[in-house]
């Protein structure tokens, strides 16, 4: 599940440009000893919501970035759906915001780097491809994957 | 995956009990227009925190009965996580609410009507059974089914 080449360079460009700011909200993640994991929706060519992992922070397991980033988008448009946005962030979703992602109606999905560990679109229980998940994004991954699993790397090395 | 019989007696008395509570969410709900989906954690036999669905009212995708309950028995707690504390809820947990229940850590999942369209439990991506899960609880189902299934049918049907 790579993204396209050629004839989307132009939204590859855009792309890299929303999954760096992705980045950003993992490197704030990490600055306050949180897993740095970030998601930012984009909604018309514009950053909707962001989201860090804070779980730590906020006692709540459920605050993965997409999760953070998805209730911020909702909240900004008084919509328990977003349809037409897009949301990028750095690792690959588990399988809770996988399905968190889909039953917003997330039209695309970019995602840095994949997690073989605990990831839920490509590995584990692979949401988007069960016949008990009524919407999926298009997926799109690989882009800035070699920062993103640097971050994590580093995050977790120092810790073990 | 049936809650257990004869030895675990009275536990399934005190199960009922609870059940009746995540019903009692669930009535909540459906007044409220919501899906009619409840739930209860429960730690040392006494109601830790309740849920139930709200992701009109809240406009949160990620606000499904066993979500709200995990977010508001952490903060009670001042924790992420919720060893020995035990979810009752009125449906088999989705694929999202699955993997919440995971990273809380809790110990027992009991819950009432299976949900072949939507569940995540022994549908679909079958999380608990998946090398991407770290902790499976313990699962026992079918208890006030009944209930919680007519409820929901109820519900879709004024609305169909």
């Amino acid at each position: 599940m790579r993204a396209k080449s050629g004839s989307e360079a132009g939204a590859k460009t855009a792309g890299a440009t929303f999954m760096e700011q992705a980045l950003e909200q993992a490197r704030a993640a990490a600055a306050r000893g949180e897993v740095p994991i970030g998601a930012v929706i984009v909604k018309d060519g514009r950053v909707l919501a962001t989201g860090r992992n804070r779980t730590r922070e906020g006692n709540d397991p459920t605050a993965h970035a997409e999760i953070v980033a998805i209730r911020a988008a909702c909240a900004a448009l008084g919509d328990e759906r977003l349809p037409g946005c897009d949301l990028y962030v750095t690792l690959e979703p588990c399988a809770m915001c996988a399905a968190a992602i889909s039953f917003a109606r997330i039209r695309r999905l970019y995602y840095g780097a994949t997690d073989p560990k605990g990831g839920g679109v490509e590995h584990g229980g692979r949401f988007y491809a069960q016949a008990t998940c009524h919407h999926a994004p298009e997926v799109y991954s690989g882009i800035g994957e070699v920062e993103a699993g640097e971050m994590l790397r580093a995050f977790f090395r120092e810790r073990r």
